[in-house]
């Protein structure tokens, strides 16, 4: 089946990319708002009987959904065998429970209605919590690709001597992988309770560490406050800068400058959103899952 | 069936206004964005077998939707026995043909995916061309209540010797019978064609009016270009400063600023959209269908 990829505004670097390493056509379309806000969506390629690749990440996502809704119906309007949505950052995975009576699992209505309109999902490591696989709530075929590889290439290449710094005893499993990929040590930052709101924060080995550029790696950065705490700790041990490295540049409001100006060396990001920060492209992940993804005949 | 209202952000007023004309209560909720711009809702107020009215017009629908999407699925979630969406301005009505190759009709799509979360909508004058009725394109029950009635009321009562205005010979209709139900005369503008680009507009009987205050409706304001350019031929014509009056105040971009600076004497909207100039309250008009409305057992 011909693949044709469609760039919702904004993916179109990513886009292009992945176009590339499916060696697919790259397909025209006019996505706008009217004057009172409405969309305006229109296909200028043709795509009878082609597998719709639509990349639209997720970050913002209000704003996103009715395009992106329209725009896969208009495909399979035009008699698009299907739609394949490869959204890198996927929304609403954080209200993944009923915290507080009278909220609802917008996890569970979001997939609801991304279910309705696109065949497949292809995502990078979404926030997978309380629900522990995509397919618990969207009820399409998803694949969940990693980042974790690409980050210890990354490393690999472009730090010398690093040592992979986790903020708390939950981030050491994700560190360590990462570690140890890249070939390089890591540390676990150390909290001693000296009391309820007393907490001194250390850093094991610190003078091991002392020629070595820490990495601080996160999944998503989105106030950043953890990993700006984390630098400060750093700092204190008199630590070299570190370099900060998260999947999913969410970035709210002045998150990226307070972290660059907390002392860091660089912050460095994946494409999943895409941001000034991205250096790290994860296009590469999503190919298998779109050649190979074929609508179940029903 | 108890009824209880929410109102989406905007609609406060408006929610408020028809709370009392049902004698029904207004419910509590929390509706607010988080910083990487998802949206959370929650509800205060107990649901439970009650009749939820969700009052939120769909002007510059895209942010709207996802909160409303959900607000509906968390009422039906707590046991709401069903959701009535009040929507005095409806949304993508006007993109309701293919008008070029590789067009969705995003008025089928966007009336699928609300008929996919409320159980019935009432909403007024909405552009039907080519769709004739909500019901082609809405699967659930559907109600369209009419301004005109309303905004004969208004001029009767605050305009003094009105004389209603239609800009061309499609407007007649719907003029002649605002101006029959406020008991005042109309006129319509006359073009005389005298070549391809050269069309004369007049002011017929022009003499008999110069001292009544020309009154000039339309259904939607967007640009408001039609509605100035009839403003400079009534001004050409030496007739008083107008009073524009129009049903849903969509004003793109600059466009309440231009016609009120057009040489008007005041510009009047229907309370569907809000906006400054409202002056003209429809509530009463939806009480009947959310009172009388019932979920079909299916």
């Amino acid at each position: 089946m011909k693949i044709i990829l469609f760039a919702l505004p904004g993916n179109e670097e990513l886009a292009k990319v992945l176009a590339d390493k499916l060696k697919a056509e790259m397909g025209e379309a006019t996505i706008r708002r009217f004057p009172d806000g409405e969309s305006y969506v229109r296909i200028l390629s043709d795509v009878k009987d082609k597998k719709v690749v639509l990349v639209c990440s997720l970050h913002q996502p209000d704003e996103k959904l009715l395009p992106l809704y329209f725009l896969s119906n208009v495909a399979k309007d035009l008699g698009a065998k299907c739609t394949c949505l490869v959204a890198p950052y996927l929304a609403y995975m954080r209200q993944d429970k009923i915290f507080h009576e009278g909220e609802g699992v917008t996890s569970k209505y979001f997939a609801r209605l991304v279910s309705g309109f696109a065949d497949s999902l292809v995502t990078v490591d979404p926030h997978l919590h309380r629900i522990s696989s995509l397919g618990e709530v969207y009820s399409i075929p998803t694949e969940v690709v990693h980042a974790a590889g690409a980050i210890s290439e990354w490393i690999k290449k472009h730090i010398e001597n690093p040592v992979l710094v986790g903020p708390d005893s939950e981030s050491e499993q994700w560190v360590s992988e990462v570690a140890k990929h890249a070939g390089a040590p890591f540390l676990v930052l150390e909290k001693t309770r000296h009391g309820d709101r007393d907490v001194e924060v250390s850093v094991p080995q610190v003078e091991a560490f002392k020629n070595h550029t820490p990495v601080l790696v996160d999944d998503i950065i989105s106030t950043a406050r953890t990993m700006i705490e984390t630098v400060g700790h750093l700092k204190k041990a008199s630590m070299k800068a570190p370099v900060c490295i998260g999947v999913h540049a969410v970035f709210s409001g002045e998150a990226f400058w307070d972290l660059l100006n907390s002392g860091v060396e660089k912050v460095v990001t994946c494409n999943t959103i895409p941001h000034g920060s991205n250096a790290i492209d994860l296009s590469g992940l999503y190919v298998d899952f779109i050649q190979n993804f074929e609508k179940p005949i029903i």
